[in-house]
């Protein structure tokens, strides 16, 4: 085991963190889960994953039910929905030490300036995850497909840490990568989730592939991406103009792919509509680009997936 | 009674048919009706609206279930929806004699146009209605307000029996004005259409009220009206951007208004998506125009109205 980190924890242990969190435990790590609604069946019958190669389970598993019980860890892995991101201001304190580093899997943009703002930024790291799983019930994860995480420092370039979590990671069976400027990663993956995971909301529930075999939709998922590196552009990061084609030819063999957010959408559950479209329409409009599709979309989107 | 026109038939006896041509019959002019589903109702116990200064009726009425049993007539009003527009192509034949006009009185653009290519441009006007309608039950219209129509002919300036039609709608108790460019007009109309219509739908429901209160929607309103401007502006239709503040103003004491295409929608009845921002877009992108929140509206609008 390296040196960093010797002790994590997982907030948010949906089927993202709990995946993760299983495969490095499964390595030999200790990895403290804080756990809800399931704290009770995982305690009994631990973690059981189902994946392409077989099945397997992490038990017993080091499952809490607050951050207190948990205490200070060297690493904490944040897997909590970006719409409830309030919740970390009680449960990140008492996980701190004075080097404790805070790694958001979470998605879009401002997750990690919410933790920086709140714990330093010196502590930031983020991640994204390309990964499809599914929590089929307490403590069962379903892996579908894929898994290849990248990973960065917050505004600075990677280090010693990084590379650490990154080997960690590796070891454990899931592919990693250090990127070497986080939010352009961040902005590179924007490209395909606003424009499909929004207009399969916005059209009331239409498949990538329904997206796509209609030329007049597919202008506007090709406008949308098009907004999108114009954006990230204007913040000073350059995505090609060629990324377009080559994530249209990359989501064709999808077939009829539900994007998480329609899935989140159609079970009731919250959206993450501000960390997806929110802040990058605010991002990209206060750096003087033009997204007025990403706009009205957003909009639309708030309304509905607003309660009502 | 005016030399022209001396027979009107009303073709699409919806609630806006039956309700211009109950008005016109009652004052004494010759007006024969197509009737689908309210033929038999109709003829046995003849039209009834109910409006704000009381009840009456329109018996008996000239009802017929053909165009061919009306026969060729001076003045044809079409209230069909536009999404019936095919139906035009063997309704309106049996009704023309040498100087039949045909005034429709339909929605959006594109319906001059369809009528101009099949039985010459000399023949078409076109009118707008602002008026609050309903068929309660078959042969029962009730009329909530307004009722104000503007009638102008199709690419020329208004003339003799431009002015004698207006002169009959007024004799009625309808309030018509006879415009001088009515291609201006419509574009004037779909600056509140277009916005209010589209986004009430695409909004999953919300009334004109909601679309105000919001500050993003209210902003997502705005920029739909100025890029209907600038369409309309491309193609020669100048229309001041102050409108959009009068627009807001007159709109806001409407309350919890539901657009028209927003009831249609919530009855599973046809939208006129292709007549109202199908055309719009397409007309105002050929000239040039810039109207990127329009084409995704629009292109929105095609799927969740779309039969699934």
């Amino acid at each position: 085991m390296p040196t960093f980190p010797q002790s994590i924890a997982i907030v948010g242990s949906g089927a993202l963190g709990s995946y993760y969190g299983a495969k490095l435990a499964r390595q030999g790590a200790d990895v403290r889960f804080l756990m809800r609604a399931d704290l009770e069946a995982v305690r009994e019958s631990g973690l059981r994953v189902r994946e392409a190669d077989g099945e397997w389970e992490l038990k017993p598993v080091q499952a809490f039910g607050s951050t207190a019980k948990i205490g200070p860890v060297d690493l904490v892995l944040i897997g909590l929905k970006t719409t409830a991101n309030a919740e970390l201001e009680r449960l990140i304190p008492p996980l701190l030490h004075e080097n404790t580093a805070l790694l958001t899997l979470q998605n879009g943009l401002g997750n990690e300036e919410f933790l920086a703002e709140r714990w330093g930024v010196e502590r930031v790291l983020g991640g994204l995850c390309f990964v499809c799983l599914n929590r089929v019930e307490p403590g069962v994860i379903e892996h579908y497909g894929h898994g290849t995480l990248s990973i960065g420092e917050f505004q600075r370039r990677p280090m010693e840490r990084t590379r650490a979590i990154g080997e960690m990671f590796n070891a454990a069976g899931i592919e990693t990568h250090v990127v070497e400027n986080l939010v352009t990663e961040r902005w590179r993956k924007l490209v395909w989730n606003i424009p499909f995971n929004g207009l399969s909301i916005a059209t009331g529930g239409r498949t990538t592939d329904e997206l796509l075999a209609d030329a007049g939709l597919q202008a506007q998922v090709r406008a949308l991406m098009a907004e999108t590196i114009a954006g990230a552009a204007a913040l000073g990061h350059a995505i090609p103009a060629d990324f377009i084609d080559f994530q249209i030819e990359r989501t064709l063999p999808m077939g009829p792919y539900k994007p998480s957010s329609m899935i989140d959408w159609q079970h009731g559950r919250a959206v993450e509509v501000e960390s997806i479209w929110g802040e990058a329409w605010r991002q990209a409009t206060a750096a003087g680009a033009k997204v007025p599709r990403l706009e009205l979309l957003y909009q639309l989107l708030r309304q509905l997936t607003a309660p009502r």
